[in-house]
């Protein structure tokens, strides 16, 4: 399989879903015209979605070869529009939905042009206007060109071409009308031949999901990255999809579904988001109308719940940014820790891992967010993810995310929202207000898995501040110092009278906010907890900041007059303290408007 | 008038360019029908544009009122929808093109449904759905609905009603032959008269506009906050317009334009992009298909160059995030300043102002950014852009911050763009890395205009560090400090021998950058000119910071050993450096990601 399709994947549980609500839809009867077609299992039923950067979703029989019938016109249009360009198509063929039926006879007045390319007129003679200096050299290019579409080489089925051939009385009759009106060149049966061939082309739900996927990105192939027409063609084929694809119930397509799509009579469609995706369904019981009746139901259902309709006011055709993750490299919360602390955390950097979202969280944004939740290293035992930035949260964006934190938990990793705005995604208490907050969260989770106890008191006696110059003379140092003590939400004024030059925390967690008329929970710049050390910069006006307990909290203080009895009583101390810097976090990341 | 129009605007001129492109385009004649729409003057062309919170641009005859004709069409059928519902509806008239023209006769085997609500037969069945107990209650239903679109009150053409009613005999063929298969109800007479008054309704170009914007936004008029009809109403509207709008032409009008769209005998045009504007356009000359020439030509114009076209890959259907401006509130760079000259900046809050942009820029982000460009305060005297949260930059958009780039200097303001990706947007010198180092610019450059000059050394003798001990002292002060000379581009080392308690910066730049494996812009956090002063936290690696001179600078140095001497030498000075914050930028505010 090209593709990596987790079966716990929860887009493609979505699918799925999708799939199992329809597969009781018993309604319709395989195409009947040619035995090769009626043949086919009415319970086959495949759901295949391809994202624009060639990850494939599916579901069910999305694998299952059949002939790719009606669904190759708008990609041998796109051919015709490469090769001879838009206008000297449209002078042989029509681009208005005829207000009829696939197999439509309607050619205009005057010059005997079929209405569009999506009837089987229309495409036969699209097929006729593909470059090749004789109908096998058309043939050829078609059938390249269509496999250029799927990513993959393709195959014809001899027997159902034998049989299209045999049986395709109308499309004869149309061919020879157009022949006669002078629309159609060239000896009729061998463009027949050409006609009935790229109809019997095989093809798998998940080629149909791929080579919509190159319409919708703009005519490049997202599997192999290979440009397969213009994106100005790519625009056209998916307009002329749009009113005319689905022949006579076209308007009532866009009116319900809202997209472009293209059905055949082997059971196929395939949908079209531009700029987003490409979808295959497949399911051989056809309507009357000759669609697919499981595949026009999971259209539906698709449009509706995943908020596809082009037409949507609210947008999910909204193209957020690109999701953007902090990974490569380590992010740390910007919380002091003890040394040892530190270093447990410095030594799994892969344990806690950061993703973050910008723009509108939609279909597709959630989509990339699943994808990048599957990549993550095998160490990583949390998944953060950062909303701050994110615009509007779609309904199906919200549960996806809601399945992958379940999904997370049953791969032993904790997924983790951090999101100013406050909107309820996982409904679990694992959503905090900052991104700094969320990490720092984990960060203590991973410590007390450890044995490390990141609220543990760390008495200034046993502190690594001086050095082992401290060690030696704890309680001396520690006697320079004074005690001051914070209930939880006080804001930590530096004493005027007697100048503090280090605020030290034994207990309880101080936070340095961005000082601002507007307080954001992104002010929140850092924070120091047990064993961690505070200058009076940190509580300079300069950088804008305040420092808030955020627990009850203790210091010990330094004040100028304790620095001086410091350096009589313990030059060792008192030197290491001025020389070095107050932790060796050097690998530390700061998180952008963290 | 009821909304903001600056000839000056650079959107408006925008559109005004097109206008006068096509402005000789003298093909067609108003429509000869009757003698009221034949004596239009035929130079009448005028084009708004109605953004989704009401902001109205428009150039040339956009206020001269016309009789909206068959433009009534999409709004009557919403009012359709709104009383019966979608199903209702739909059992009367159907939603599939017809392939023919505006006056179609053609009706549905059995049903007798007209194909759709957007031909004439159509159409005088919805209007004749609309709620009302008899022709007068929908005829008023109907005035008041269309007004409810437009945002204020419209009338009706009383002789253009004469005028149609006496001469439609098109449509009174069409009433009777539906009336006669069932699909019309009720007094012929009486629901033509309906259906004539309200084709004879007065709007404007502006209206149109507004009209489409109210569908674009899902149903609420963006002038007034009135929800019209429901969402998914709008929705359907939008639908139908798209297969079905342009009569026997939707399908070119899908391919070339890609946006649904009405037109009207009159001459008038009606666009909506959904989730982002309404457009209007009007001008009398009709091609041979009853369209407006140089309307149909304008849509071509503004789907292309405004990259507006439905099914583009690349999205300008992409709905960015709101843009988020950081006014109101003062925002400084954090860039240390002698006490004065920051005084100076404070006293002056208005003259520079910052707008972020975040999501793609695109036409709609790009009109909303003029918009608050207009907004400035008289003050301003820069406009400071950050796009360092920006992805992709239409041409469309970059065209714009051009043009106001332009009309700003006329307006004696300066723009300044801050984008780390480097995309070159004005071409002009005015573009910087990041936010921080894009508002220090603009501060240098107002102080400059105030006479105080930012890059004046501040020698540590006229420094306000030391209060007024400083003063009485400032030989004795500067004696306890060493020089440190530091080219540009060097990262400062504090020294390990000798604790340096202290940094004063006497000429040059130092800035303090994140730390990163990654360095990035954005990485700077503030900087330090001449008289600022650092201290040894500011070298921390806690925060990940690095010092580096950005300037050839000097610094002078303060020892633990000169501490001490200053305790002993000038013992107020160094009371007074310990115990105050190093600035009093009390207001300074963080730039969130600066």
């Amino acid at each position: 399989m090209r593709h990596n399709k987790p079966p716990d994947d929860p887009l493609a549980a979505l699918l799925d879903r999708v799939r199992i609500r329809l597969r009781d839809l018993t309604e319709g009867e395989p195409a009947s015209y040619i035995p090769e077609l009626s043949r086919a299992d009415p319970d086959l039923f495949g759901l295949s979605l391809c994202a624009l950067d060639g990850q494939v979703y599916s579901c069910g029989d999305s694998e299952v070869p059949f002939t790719v019938q009606s669904v190759s016109k708008p990609f041998v249009f796109a051919l015709a529009l490469a090769d001879q360009g838009l206008e000297d198509v449209l002078a042989r063929v029509g681009a208005e939905p005829s207000g009829e039926g696939f197999s439509s006879i309607r050619l205009e007045p005057g010059t005997g042009r079929p209405p569009n390319p999506m009837v089987n007129a229309g495409a036969i003679v699209t097929s006729s206007l593909v470059a090749g200096a004789n109908p096998d050299e058309r043939s050829a290019r078609i059938l390249a060109g269509l496999g250029a579409f799927a990513g993959r080489d393709l195959t014809v089925d001899d027997a159902v071409f034998a049989s299209e051939r045999a049986t395709g009385d109308r499309n004869r009759a149309l061919a020879y009308l157009m022949h006669n009106a002078g629309s159609l060149t060239g000896d009729v049966e061998e463009q027949l031949a050409v006609y009935f061939r790229q109809c019997s082309v095989l093809v798998t739900c998940d080629d149909l999901a791929v080579m919509h996927a190159t319409l919708a990105g703009g005519g490049t192939n997202p599997l192999t990255g290979e440009r397969v027409v213009a994106s100005h063609h790519a625009q056209h084929v998916l307009a002329v999809m749009a009113t005319c694809g689905m022949y006579d119930a076209s308007g009532q397509w866009m009116l319900r579904v809202g997209l472009p799509a293209k059905s055949g009579v082997s059971g196929g469609i395939g949908v079209a988001l531009p700029g987003q995706f490409g979808i295959g369904v497949f399911s051989p019981p056809l309507d009357e109308k000759g669609n697919s009746v499981r595949a026009i139901a999971a259209c539906h259902l698709l449009s509706e719940q995943f908020g596809l309709h082009l037409m949507r006011a609210t947008g999910s055709s909204g193209r957020p940014l690109p999701p953007r993750s902090l990974d490569p490299g380590p992010l740390r919360s910007l919380r002091h820790r003890p040394r040892d602390q530190r270093a447990a955390l410095d030594e799994r950097p892969d344990r806690i891992r950061v993703h973050v979202l910008q723009g509108d969280l939609d279909f597709a944004t959630a989509e990339q967010t699943l994808r990048a939740a599957r990549d993550l290293p095998k160490a990583a035992r949390w998944f953060v993810l950062d909303l701050a930035r994110v615009g509007r949260i779609e309904p199906v964006a919200a549960d996806l995310l809601r399945a992958l934190g379940h999904d997370l938990r049953e791969r032993g990793i904790r997924m983790v929202i951090a999101d100013p705005s406050a909107r309820p995604v996982t409904h679990t208490k694992d959503e905090f207000a900052d991104l700094g907050r969320a990490i720092e969260s984990c960060e203590d989770e991973l410590l007390t898995d450890l044995g490390l106890d990141p609220s543990e008191p760390v008495p200034l006696t046993d502190s690594d501040l001086f050095g082992r110059a401290g060690e030696r003379a704890a309680q001396a140092v520690s006697d320079c110092f004074g005690t001051m003590s914070l209930p939880a939400g006080r804001t930590v004024e530096p004493p005027r009278a007697e100048p503090v030059v280090l605020w030290y925390v034994e207990s309880g967690r101080l936070a340095v906010c961005a000082h601002s008329s507007r307080p954001t929970p992104a002010g929140r710049t850092w924070s120091a907890g047990p064993g961690a050390a505070l200058t009076p910069a940190d509580f300079h006006a300069r950088l804008g900041q305040r420092v808030m307990a955020e627990e009850d909290s203790v210091c010990r203080t330094l004040t100028a007059a304790g620095l001086l009895r410091l350096r009589t009583a313990v030059p060792a101390a008192a030197a290491f303290l001025e020389r070095s810097p107050l932790d060796g976090a050097e690998t530390v990341d700061r998180p952008e408007g963290a």
